[in-house]
């Protein structure tokens, strides 16, 4: 039933064999590496206009130096990546390279910033592309929640699922995203042009907050989420057609270069053509409809703006299981993390982060200006480790001009290091502290997780176990029964078979039933000794445990009774409810038990189905 | 762990020769069986005010015939009930007798019944006393169904803990609300004398319905609730002093002219000195302030009724257990539901009827003028069925006077069946229908559960059963491992201590691990045969079921293989999440494989202890 249900959403299981590798080239790789970079824009743009809206006209005529800021910063970074897929041809994912240069606890802290970075990377694109969609239609604002969920649900079960055509697939989106964008930018310059420079002055909302540095510094912070998605291409440059890293290369300047100008472009427009938002309306939905009106144009552009976010977050379903699946192989997190699953697919990895971004969209209510300042930290924290870790990569490898390549790697490292202070100090209070405060607890799990499994392996260890060569004597055997009935038949003839030496109990919670018991028992069983035990308490395993623990002591030999547990099995899993669960009380309490004096005691069921 | 806090909060086991059964006198009799009784008075009131009040000043103006047919109805059930006191000494409950004299169906709908109306007792009186307190502290008002959760919280736990005082404790805020309502009525007379009746047409609001037949009908029905808990005493003849049904009638007789006294004089009261209640309080509140103004007098009558509704709410967490467990050892529902738990009192019934209430209070918003449709349908059907069955158990008697007995009870049950009839028709669509609903459901599920556990017992049957008497053959084993480490070595001894016959399976999830195995395998335990398995989709289950199947299918003679698996049992229980369930999946999967060929599969569980 379950089996069926499964089936029919996420598909029957596949072998082993069928786990092939695509290669892209540029074009469906610019596609695959590109959503969640280029769709930064959407909450980039919605910060800094949020950020600087509270000082009034005076502080949205700083948009444009903050994005010019941010674009040189972009382009800082993307040349230190550059740079990356370099020295790491083999895809050198953050945790790879900083735990590879810098030692395992660097390479933790970026495990579970990376990861971090992942799981908002997922939630602040869903909500955000909720955001665009609602921007054109206003009823679907209160239930902001609700989309991003059922979003959420569907590229979830289509992870599950597999997606194989992933290349093609999303070249739709990005490139729909591309044509409309830079249509609407080129077409908004032949409008400035036209009817000249607006005034904010005139338009914007009197301040509400003096213009501080602070506040400057807060929407800067902020608007660094622009370069959010850019380390992508140097993590997949596998997928690539040879030359691998030349391709890669090529494809990361294109990227960094599409990032840039619709960033530049988006803001630049907005700030000289004064556009101020609506109450729920994103900035970038305002600019739309004021340049093309709200008609089919602007719902063209809402819904692609949507459909380039929402394949954003699905980028996080690729890299988020991908990572985690790294870091179970290394020890430090659950197995099951790392194993494939039914569809090839690392389906734990995809249900814990679709849990968990589940969770963070209905905390922050569907906020995406609430979500930010958890993302920056995490994900500029991850840029500035590896950056470091390729810094001291490029000295040990001491190969031709190390040092340029080590000081501009060192350069990215800095800026994004202070990037990550600026965001920390002033986005704390804000959100900020939450992965500030995350980041460490995950590095102690990690390595906890590893001392379990360390100390799992030395007690695992066959070393200096010795082997009892002669076959060991057939077990004592004790039966509880519930009275005499079908349903222990099978269990009694099955003890018989592995003992000479069965003996049956009856546990008389009603005081008086054991003789009823004792006298049908020695018609059916005359030869197999019956032992009845009064239950003052009316518990069934308190008098078991304490008769076995009597018995086992007095058996000099040292083993442990074996327990023969008949067990009813309903036809029908409701029909469970109708019985007294005493079978699997007796054998929780039997397993749980702490080892004895050394020796296991075996529990055996004996399962009497019923018929249906 | 759990059992630490288990005993904190409801204390140690108690044997059973502790259950002993009090006795009470009159007094205490009264305060044992009357809080639910009385207690209606606060939400008939409110239902009768709230039901006239939008139909103006006229519609008020027949509170006072409304009370008087309600009135007139308790007093007529009550001396049905003075009859079913003498006829069913040993407390003939409505389930009781409607299923002795009417039949098995009739009996489960009157059980039915009867579970509604405990139920809703439960919910109605906790969020009537959250109204009565959150009338006097406003601020409450919002959070009533959090107030009435946690009341229910504290109830529940008491009644697991075991009420062994219930008596004397019960007394006080019986007495308490005794004296101060009658104090109160007193008093209001005095006013009333001294001030004169007021004007409702002045402080009215102006109507918002006409006032119709069916808006009186309506309130006549919601009224009614005032009857409710009148049948308490003759479910609980056997508490009494001897003469147990003459102290027990005029228990009774006192308790019915209380009940009529209080209702009658609150609700005159009310319509003659013209109280209006305010948006946020209950009319019963606005006539205690309008007497006494809003000092200390006010707090202690909202006090005292919230005390005595609390109290009320509790006696369904004695009255429900105990028939659900009647129920359930006629074999209606779970046998669960019908076993004394570790403190001496029906445990699962208690939790299951606070899952419910809590359930109830959550999805009607703490309203208890929501809930009252549902609840007047059940307990009224409740109470014909139990009169119609005193009609059928005087003719079958033919003792002195029972045509004068058989008429009364009969008067009884038609006007109680006609009360059904105008409730369940003018509240249909108001909640009534979640009762007609439910009623009918219940019955079929009793009558269901039935059929399983007969089902069963025939299953079980050792008739025609013939046993095996030479010793079975002892068993081929098969133990699955996941690897040749310390964790299996006392699973493979104890496979060679039963049988001579033992083959280790190892299923290949990575494809190539088994040669590693195999050699491993080879120099520990060159003797026993080890069998290594494809998975090309990466299942363990899979291919060790086929395998089982076709080993079992070669042996000629019919036996299944015995499965010994080697148990990984980790010191804590969060280490659990760190280590494939793989153990846990096998069991589940033999255990709920269906017979096959008649044989059953032995499962035997040898557990390896992880050190701390």
């Amino acid at each position: 039933m379950t089996n069926r249900i499964r089936h029919l959403l996420i598909g029957p299981p596949l072998p082993t064999q069928q786990l092939v590798h695509e290669r892209l080239n540029k074009i469906r790789a610019l596609a695959s590496f590109s959503p969640d970079a280029l769709s930064s824009i959407a909450y980039a743009n919605q910060e800094i206009y949020l950020g600087l809206l509270v000082a009034g006209s005076a502080g949205l005529a700083l948009a444009w130096p903050t994005a010019l800021a941010i674009a040189g910063l972009l382009l800082l970074v993307a040349l230190s990546y550059f740079q990356t897929i370099a020295g790491y041809p083999s895809g050198g994912g953050s945790y790879a390279v900083a735990r590879e240069n810098l030692g395992t606890l660097p390479g933790l802290v970026a495990a579970a910033a990376l990861s971090m970075g992942y799981l908002l990377t997922a939630a602040v694109s869903l909500t955000a592309g909720v955001e665009a969609l609602a921007s054109a239609f206003p009823a679907l604002w209160p239930y902001r929640v609700t989309v991003a969920l059922l979003l959420l649900a569907l590229i979830t079960l289509l992870n599950l699922r597999g997606l194989r055509e992933t290349g093609t697939l999303m070249a739709v989106p990005v490139y729909l995203f591309l044509f409309v964008y830079f249509s609407l930018l080129a077409y908004g310059l032949v409008r400035l042009w036209s009817e000249g420079v607006g005034s904010l002055a005139v338009v914007a909302p009197p301040p509400s907050e003096p213009l501080t540095v602070l506040l400057v510094l807060h929407t800067f912070s902020a608007g660094c989420t622009a370069l959010t998605g850019i380390e992508a291409i140097s993590n997949g440059i596998p997928a690539f057609h040879a030359p691998q890293v030349r391709n890669a290369q090529r494809t990361l300047v294109v990227m960094a270069l599409l990032m840039a100008l619709l960033f530049l472009g988006s803001v630049g427009l907005t700030q000289s053509l004064a556009v101020i938002a609506g109450p729920e309306e994103t900035i970038l939905s305002a600019l739309a409809r004021r340049l093309v009106g709200s008609g089919p144009g602007y719902l063209l552009i809402q819904l692609s703006t949507m459909l380039i976010l929402t394949v954003a977050a699905n980028t996080s379903f690729a890299g988020f299981p991908r990572l985690v699946a790294l870091v179970a192989r290394d020890g430090f997190l659950p197995r099951q993390l790392a194993g494939l699953g039914d569809r090839l697919v690392l389906a734990n990895g995809i249900l814990l982060l679709a849990i968990a971004t589940g969770v963070l969209v209905v905390v922050f209510g569907g906020d995406t200006h609430a979500l930010v300042p958890l993302f920056a930290v995490g994900v500029f924290l991850a840029f500035t480790l590896s950056q470091a870790g390729m810094v001291v990569h490029w000295r040990r490898q001491q190969g031709r001009g190390w040092f340029l390549k080590s000081t501009i790697n060192g350069v990215g490292a800095l800026a994004t290091g202070l990037a990550v202070a600026v965001i920390g100090v002033s986005k704390f209070l804000e959100g900020a502290w939450i992965t500030i405060l995350v980041i460490p607890l995950l590095v102690v799990v990690f390595l906890q997780i590893r001392v379990h499994y360390r100390e799992v392996a030395r007690q695992l260890s066959l070393q200096g176990v010795a082997l009892s060569n002669p076959t060991p004597a057939a077990p004592r055997v004790v039966i509880p029964i519930s009275g005499v009935h079908r349903g222990i038949v099978d269990a009694i003839d099955y003890a018989r078979s592995i003992s000479g030496d069965v003996t049956a109990v009856y546990i008389e919670l009603e005081p008086g039933s054991g003789e009823r018991i004792r006298e049908k028992w020695e018609a059916w069983w005359p030869h197999v000794p019956l032992v009845v035990l009064p239950s003052p308490y009316r518990s069934i395993v308190g008098p078991l445990l304490d008769y076995l623990d009597r018995t086992d002591e007095e058996h000099s030999d040292g083993q442990l009774a074996t327990v023969v547990l008949p067990e009813f099995v309903p036809a029908r899993w409701w029909h469970g409810l109708l019985h007294n669960q005493t079978a699997w009380l007796i054998k929780a309490a039997l397993l749980y038990r702490r080892r004895h004096h050394g020796y296991q005691r075996a529990i055996v069921d004996v399962p009497f189905h019923l018929a249906r």
